[in-house]
């Protein structure tokens, strides 16, 4: 007999798999984060400018305050958050997708001045779960050649443009080297998200800490208005959360949105009360990756890059955090 | 003259099942908490994995991040919930499919491994008002199989994922003899879920009392964007109520929703109130199911199980609860 | 040159339509609440039952869970409503769906026994835009006939179940000679819903003030999740506001939704504070339409009977309140 | 190579246009509000009536508690706006469709009679991005005439009902040359929205600035439930914001929805707040635009009047503000 409703049992991982994840469920990774901080906070940003509308259909072509609202992520947005870390010396990533490179070019040379990290995000904000494989190497490929054309350095992670991903996005990270994805949703802790051979250095990011699900609004679609303090209080209490248990916590914005004044003070509060907290190492999400990846991978090891050598995960278990404590996560993989 | 509009005029109960309602309305039922507690308190969790995004549509096996963001449940939000339940010493219930037991039978280990329920939560949580009868047979069979091949007790209470109900999924929960449902929607006490001859002991849930309205999101169909506390707050206010009541109130979670971080906090302080407040009995659905059957049937009785006697129903009329008081429901039904 | 997108034109309401509105926007009636009060609150129930999911389509006949959550409403709403207002010796009025009635007999009676208002709600919740001209008549006659055929006295007024009305139900209220109607929004205060020569009572409701969008969810629809005190805030700003005012407020609440235990306890509490403030008289719809009525046509017009008489309107330019004072709506309109 | 997903590329503004928003984007303009305010706060209204009934497609001209709903705006929310105003002896502007002025001329007159403006609105609230090209010049030229035909002034700005705008707009506006627009969202300053040789004085607004996301609701559509408080907070937030940065602040109501009840009172707060706070310059629309015209562009420049002279911009790099101090905004664009 077969289920003749959801085609779905293809979809069951094999037994590797589920050990795999059973063990790192288990696991209680050491973080060791820098100067004795209890908890490693990232607050990027998905610069999408016009390229959120485009991908909404090319009935948005013409839809010239809708681009304008886009627009305003470019134009305010990104000069108010820049100014905003400017004043804690604190640097960030922002991930901009190609087209958005190409045509404000001052945005990524102003990003760049103030030495933050430019990832990738596409080149027009594609959603890959709708797209050919042709048009996801396509989207790929240019969001290289856009960042490369207008002086930032080749991107070292990747994020989604529209939250998913499919196969072919998997196998596109690992065959362009990222040292890092942060698309997956998986853990709320630095994770290494497998699928099959390909194993990806993971820096999660989850809807429920997206500005756009509390402040995404179209006339088509509707969205939610509640007030941005809302924002912040869930925002502070994830942060409470990830440093009773010394994680990381990786908050996700986009300049149209928390851009805008009355979400932008709620922003700059959220950061200060961090800041004042004095418990949270602040790195761009490449810091975080490099930390991270000895304590996910044995010596050796080398990630996302496809160089074959992933496989030899599990045969060096014991690594040993800074302060000469053992890394457990290493230890409770000693049995695979 | 026919209303060609709804076709609903065969919707209409028969007068002996409006009768019936009609003599519940009115009942008061003394529940005779355990321990003399004033309310009966049940938190539990549907454990879907994978399944809920399965279940909407084919399209969704393509789409890894939703997947993961599917399989945080099994990752973090079990062990999270594990741990709370182990600080105050309290077993619950979790219903799962049985594509989750099959896949991720260290979830089910872990689970029994702290003594707690598994309840039936069908295969691959297909929508049973979509499907055909020889689905829903299939989704009822495999998820007993898939339960049983690693190891659960065959279990004693079905939750119906999604939240619908059909003639057919009640004939087959009459049909395996489970000892209690919580499916239905028709009280907010434990009650009698008569369909025709079929009667089940009904411990039923609510939209209102699900975090998945209040937590889902997905990018094609949205979600809130409440704080965390907001749910908390009416939890805590449905508590007192129930509590003011002397019933039951059945709280129902999803470890890939209240799991999260700034979430589980409020899952936190909700169950540390309710455990403060000492006045709540906070058994497994099966251990409610077994004390409130008597009240709700006669002696002799055997509810669900199909085998005739719950015909009998009505002719036994008067139980008395532990502290030696009338049943009144029981008497209240004495005239039907 | 015609504007071809939105045949809208024939939509124009005639000048004399429109000199109506702007007399009646500009009048200020005096209502002279009985007992000196400051404001004259209803809080109304529409007891759909099952009908409420009738309506969304012959599927959800199927949908027993769904069926099972909307029957809360007369198992567990209806007698806490009831409860609520004994306690506060209090009349109300319950719109009740034909089909509710005859199914359920039990609500109608105990309805009855405490001194409540019942009004005409249709027969099985049919959206009247939906309908053809027969199944819109049907739904009326047939809603006549089940409350009759339970012992309910004719209603007096009308509340179209889902809020909206066509040409066909208007003329078929005028038809019917009721004395009020609560399906229209075009105002706060009891006003002259006008369209052509039928001009009925109008006791206004509006979404802000009907606990369905606040309170409403569903597996396919979704809804809002925010706390009931939300509810009762806007509820009371509304009381406070129509109070300054001296004019009435209609709160419509469904006992499905509002009848559930966190939500109830806020409705509790709205009830006490309005009773507590002492200001506010608490009528029936049909008491309020009775004080209404001579304020808002001449002595001897007829209001929504059809006898030709409220053509008059507007010959008879004076009348005077309890207190001796003009009425100024009356005044205002002296020059029509 | 070519993307072939969204075709969007034809969409990439051209260098020019890049430059243009990169030296806007470091731009500071100094306002030099009058009276040295330190923030210019509008509160406007577009008064749509049934206009708004009427664009959600031809179905909506049958159902008439839908437009009566929309009708109160002009009976009950323009005189309490009204008086409001007048109270604070505040002149404000309402943007009104040709529709609504034919109809209820009296609204018109009683605008114009307390000394506000009034705006262009359309003829029937057609979304633009729906209409064809004869249709928007339609909507254009009847929304002119009937404003005339009830003894408006000729309206000097526009405000595009729905807030969407095409190619087709933007050149309407141009030919009809207004002074100012008000349906772009590319920035929270008054700014210049730049199309090519089109360059529109732009009075921005924005969804989190307008009531209809917080209050608008219907059956078919749903719609959001928060507290009206929570409205005031963000508008209080921005106005906080505004005033820090000294820049202008421009919140959008319809009178069908912030005229009701308890959402009022949350409008009478806010202005009353803003008011007591003594910073805020509060002018109409028009007065806005003519204050801050001549910060945007050089003497002589003719802003959206299509004379020609538009292009001479950036010719004429210096201005000075009232208290003497250069006009930044002109300085930094001295290199372009």
């Amino acid at each position: 007999m077969t289920v003749s409703g959801p085609s779905h049992l293809g979809a069951a991982p094999d037994k590797s798999e589920s050990e795999h994840w059973a063990q790192w469920a288990k696991a209680e990774p050491i973080w060791d984060w820098p100067g004795g901080k209890h908890v490693a906070v990232t607050i990027t940003f998905d610069v999408d400018a016009e390229t959120g509308a485009f991908s909404m259909g090319d009935e948005y072509l013409q839809r010239l305050a809708t681009l304008s609202e886009a627009r305003f992520g470019v134009v305010r947005g990104v000069p108010r958050i820049l100014d905003l870390f400017r004043r804690f010396d604190l640097k960030t990533t922002f991930f901009v997708p190609g087209w958005t490179a190409e045509n404000y070019p001052h945005v990524i040379e102003s990003i760049l001045k103030d030495g933050h990290e430019i990832g990738h995000h596409g080149y027009v904000h594609t959603s890959v779960n709708k797209a050919s494989p042709d048009v996801q190497r396509e989207e790929m490929e240019r969001g290289f050649e856009a960042l490369e054309s207008v002086g930032a350095p080749r991107p070292r992670g990747y994020r989604n443009p529209g939250g998913e991903m499919t196969a072919e996005t998997t196998a596109l990270l690992h065959e362009f080297g990222f040292l890092y994805d942060s698309s997956f949703m998986g853990d709320d802790r630095p994770y290494v998200e497998k699928h099959g051979e390909i194993e990806l250095l993971e820096l999660p990011w989850h809807w429920s800490l997206d500005d756009w699900p509390y402040f995404g609004f179209a006339a088509d679609y509707g969205g939610n208005t509640v007030t941005a303090e809302t924002w912040r209080q869930n925002m502070w209490d994830e942060y409470e959360h990830a440093r009773d248990e010394h994680r990381a916590v990786n908050i996700v914005c986009h300049p149209e949105f928390s851009g805008r004044g009355y979400r932008f003070k709620q922003l700059e509060a959220l950061l200060a009360a961090i800041v004042a907290d004095s418990q949270a190492w602040i790195p761009t999400m490449e810091e975080l990756a490099r930390h991270v990846k000895p304590k996910l991978w044995p010596v050796g090891a080398e990630g996302v890059r496809g160089d074959g050598k992933t496989k030899a995960r599990g045969t060096h278990l014991e690594t040993t955090g800074d302060d000469g404590r053992k890394n457990q996560y290493s230890g409770d993989r000693a049995g695979i």
